[in-house]
This record gives C-alpha cells, structure tokens and sequence, in this order.
C-alpha cells in the first residue's frame, strides 16, 4: 500500500555558508507588509552568547525569548508562550525559531496556535488546526531532525506525545547556514545527526515507501555516512553536509513513515522525558533483530566516534514504567502498519515492546 | 563564489503511480475559491488519443487546447494564447499544462502573463515579472527537463531565447504519476531524460554549486545511470525512477547553474529552432574536451539504448549559421561564468564556439 499524498513543500530556502546573515533582508519584508513585531525564539544554549546574539536582526519592539530545552516541547508551554505574548503585545507579524528540532517545533506550534483558538492540546494529530498560522521562519543550529522540513511539530501533552500536522505547519521560510552548526557539542552532534540517519532507514526499510522516499533516503544515508565514517567533524564540508542530509532525510518521510525505533523512542520521550535524538540512539543501539546490518553500521559509527551512548538504562526500569512505555509505543498504528504491515497486531503486542525496552 | 538563493518550492507535490487520478480532487479547491474556468494546456502529443483525454478532469466552461510542440514555447505563442484567452473567455481560474518540459513552460508563462500587462518579450530576464501569475498545476509526461520545479520558463523571443525567471512562475502544484511517462517513444525517452543527465553534469562540474547542489545533481546521476544503463525499459520502477531524477536534477540547478552544452544548445535552439533536449544530446557528444568521463558514460548510454543520435550535423551549416549559433551561445556569460570561473574571458570566444559547432 504507498501513500498518496499531496504534501506541502517550504516555501522558501536559503542555504548556504553565511546565510544568517541575509536573515535581516530576508525578513524585511514581512516587516513591512505587517507594520508588528517579530518573536525570535532562540535556543538557551545561547544564553550569554553575546557575539551571536547580536548577530540576530532584531529591531526595536521584537520579542527575544530563550527557549529552554531541557524538556521536549510541550502543549502547556505553546499555550503559555502564545497567551503571554498576545496578553502583552497582540499579534506578532511572525516567529523565528534560531535552534536545534526542539525549538523548531516550538516555532512552528506557535505560528499556528496565534491563530487557532483554545489549548494545543485540542489539534495533536493530522488536519485538526482550522486555520493558517502567522509567518513563521526556522533557522536550524543543529542538524538531523528534519524539523526544518517536515510538516508535524510534536508535542508532548497531558495524554499524547503527538504532533500538530497540516500543510500549515510547514515553514514559510527556513535558512540552512552550516556555520551555525560548527560549535555544536559532539554528543549532541552524533545523537541529533543520527535522527536523520534513523529515520532514513525506517522510511526506506518499512512498506509505505515509494520511489520518491527511497531517493531522498538512500541520499541522506550516503551523506550521513560520509560525515561519521569518512570526514573529519573539523572539515567544514562536514557540517554542509550534514544540513543537506538532515534536510534530505525530513523529505525522506513526506512518502514513507518512521518505524520500530520511533515508536519506542517516543515511549522513552513520554514516560521518562528522554531527549528524542537520544532516545532514537539508545533504541536503536537495540534493534538488530528488525534492522540488521544498518544497526551494525550505527554502532560501527559510534565506535569510529568515541561517542558515550549509556547502556543498561532498563535496570532502573520497574514494571509499571516499562508498562507505561510500550502503553505509549503500541498506541502509534501508523508507524508499527509501516514497519509489519497491515497484519502488525500479529507479529507484535505489548510483551514484544517490552522486550525491547528491557535490552535497553 | 558561491550562489546566494533564497529559492521558492513548488508549493504542492503530489507523486506516485495513479496520482494523474487524484487530478480533479487536488484543483476542485481552486475551481471552488473561483467559481471561474480552467485552462487545461495538453501536449498535441495526445490529439486523438481518447481514453487518455477522458481522463483529464474537465468540467464543463472549461477550456482543453492541445498545444503544439513542433517548436520551443515562444513569446508570440504565449501573448497569442493570453489575448485569445481573455477575449472570449476573460480571466481563468488556473492554467494546467500536462505535456513535456514544453508544454509546461507555456503552463508557467500563460499563468504569469494573465497577471501582466504588454508583451511578455518585456519579461525575459530575472525577476521582471510584476505581479503573481494565475493558480498553476504541471502534469509532466515526459521526465527529464525539470521545468515542473524550475522557476524559469524558457521562450524564444525576437531576439533573445531566455525565461521569465521569478518566484512566481514556479508551479503552485505538481502531479508526478510514474505512468503517465511509460508510452514515450524510445528516442524523445532517452532525449529528454539526458537532459538531466546533463544539467546535472553541468550543475556539479562548474564553479558556483555548493553542497546542496551537489548531493540533488549526485543523486539524480546516480537515478539516471539506474535508468539507462540497469533496468529495463519496461520495467515499471525505472519510470518512478525516471520521474524523481528529474525532479532532483531540477532541484540541482536552484544553487547552480548549466554550462557549456547548454549554451551550445540555446544556439542551436534559437538558430535551427533544434529541441532543447535532442541539442543537448547533439552538443553533449562532442563535448569530451570539457566533460570528459561523463561524456564517455553518456556515449555508452547512447549505445547501449541504440538510441539514433545524429552526426556530421555541421555539414550543412554555413558560416552564417555558425556565427549566429556562437552569437547566440556566447551571450550567456553565467553560464561561461559558471563552467569556467570570472575570467572565463581569457579562455572562450566565439572561434572556441565555432569549433564545438563544427564537431557536431
């Protein structure tokens, strides 16, 4: 069974070294169709960060808010950031959102809930949002998740981990500057390079892919192969490749689904507010029965990479936790029918999840 | 020197094999939003061919205008089309153009030239358009020139060949169906699908692509050495394959530019009125002094596909012709500029262009 589907592209890309620096012209006119404020929602990791602050082109009257990321982005902290700015300042012409998949997220969920009324809570899912959000532009620091492009911002609320998905999500803008990615720390470097790596091969391994997905995966992995097994992180044709596989692997899903790894990531993400790039790696790290010699290539990768990934997490994990866990991974049909079948009750039921979070 | 873009997407793409029947669903919001007339624009190559025209999800005060492909979309043919148009029908609710790279290219200039006034000759260039055109959708039949995602619609003009290049005319929508490509004659299969093959050489090999432009060219010649050198014709993966090679050809021009065999092909195109795609080839095959290896495995294509591709061309052309060819070609220094650096100069003049002209 392959996907029909029409999907809705970013408006406009600007890729490039340097680009950042075109953010203030490429804004310009958004400014000045709207006469508002801009809300430049930055990643905390830059918190202090004088020099790159001062790069961003905010003008007198925008909004700049750190965004923490300790958690992953959450209903309550949209519906908080949204009625916080329009209680104080009204409307804003459009958000920015300057950091890694987490505050892409936060930007896209945003834009929309500016103008959809009530709580986020009530459009986690597909086409639930009734109207178009206000502009909104990302500006990825880090690279991998495929936030930049993809049409969902996940959310974490008070019953689902779920995103807003609709045509509207999507970017109006985004600007891909390889220059942003260079300070990036390693851990957080490889996990978050390793999303794209991850969801590559769910999308091309599972049965909803079609030819369009296969291209755009086969191409992500070969990049991202290219970056943790044959160049040096100082090489700065590293870091551009790294924005094109992590660009290249979010197309990766418009065709096809995520699978095994995803579903059981997303378990981690709910019950033990694990970091979703961290997550996918210690899940994955697990998977060889489902996704064989691709295992064997991530771990050959974080060998080749020296990369701390903890394992023997699961003793710590009573009973009712892993119940919890494989709760929240059973309930996610679309990505378990990608990865078996429409047939996947048959193969699978929650002992079988829970014998993978034990191995963990 | 690398290219600073800020390149608009097609807004919509649907893929896949039967999307050409999704057609009518993906336009009823437009006609919906409208209450106006469609211009179906269809290539004159299935006059006749019933059941296929019975497909096309005409309704009724609709427009369906078989659009010759004998020779390249010219300005005269689009102003012609647009007068005729609004005279008797006034202004429409979108232009579909479902052909090959032609016909789309009279679909993305008609659209722009509803909008705005005079003469589209006034528009040849980059960013001279004024206003955005009407709602349009490009059905490809033929793959391999990228026109359903460039923002260029080539026409030949009184003087110059060159397109009306702007964030508008890029399509609004796209509908890639795999089977809508399977009955192309084998010559005009192999022609146009070498187009992406070439661009794509010549979008990697010159000095103004970066990394974004390099991975869409590297997958798009990898796709198309799948398609032409290991599967069969008939085997129905190498059409999905064909389709998205030349999206991803397409896509490797946003941060690049054609060179060499394209500039020879302009002049071939504007002084023998020869088809883009078959000049490409025709120039291509004699271009080994710039392109070397990737002539020898466009060569061996040729061969392998015995596909007819015509020699000793120059025999019959005079010393006008070739001036006027070189004239042509030389008059497109970004792409000298980008096959042989700024000072391309101190190595090209028309002589150098003659004798390129001579070899075919």
């Amino acid at each position: 069974m392959q996907l029909f589907r029409n999907f809705k592209s970013v408006t406009k890309t600007c890729y490039g070294r340097g680009s950042f620096g075109k953010l203030g012209e490429i804004l310009e006119p958004q400014r000045g169709a709207h006469q508002r404020f801009f809300v430049f929602l930055v990643d905390h990791y830059f918190e202090g960060w004088d020099d790159f602050i001062a790069r961003i082109p905010k003008q007198e009257g925008d909004e700049l808010i750190f965004c923490s990321t300790e958690k992953e982005p959450s209903t309550e902290q949209i519906d908080g950031l949204r009625d916080d700015i329009l209680a104080r300042r009204g409307l804003p012409a459009g958000v920015i959102g300057i950091g890694g998949g987490n505050v892409m997220d936060v930007a896209k969920a945003l834009s929309l809930m500016f103008t959809n009324e009530g709580s986020s809570v009530q459009y986690q899912g597909l086409n639930l949002i009734r109207k178009p959000g206000i502009y909104h532009c990302g500006v990825p620091t880090i690279s991998g998740t495929g936030a930049e492009v993809s049409m969902t911002a996940v959310l974490t609320g008070p019953v689902k981990k779920l995103g807003l998905k609709c045509d509207w999500t999507v970017f109006d803008q985004i600007v891909l500057d390889p220059d942003l990615i260079t300070t990036v720390p390693t851990d957080q470097w490889f996990y978050t390079g390793m999303d794209t790596y991850i969801h590559s091969v769910e999308a091309i391994t599972g049965t909803k892919k079609n030819t369009f997905a296969e291209a755009y995966s086969e191409k992500a992995l070969d990049l991202c192969r290219e970056v943790y097994l044959k160049r040096d992180r100082s090489d700065p044709k590293s870091d551009e490749l790294l924005m094109v596989a992590s660009y290249m692997g979010g197309l990766s899903l418009t065709y096809s689904e995520v699978g095994v790894c995803h579903a059981l990531s997303y378990g981690l993400g709910k019950v033990l507010e694990m970091h979703h790039c961290f997550a996918n790696c210690v899940a994955f790290n697990q998977l060889e029965d489902v996704y064989g010699e691709y295992v064997q290539e991530f771990k050959h990768m974080v060998k080749e990479r020296g990369v701390n990934l903890p394992a023997n997490l699961a003793k710590d994990w009573d009973e009712k936790t892993l119940d919890a866990m494989a709760e929240v991974a059973y309930n996610l049909p679309h990505m378990w029918d990608h990865a078996f079948g429409p047939d996947w009750q048959k193969v699978l039921d929650r002992e079988r999840i829970k014998g993978w979070y034990r191995r963990m």
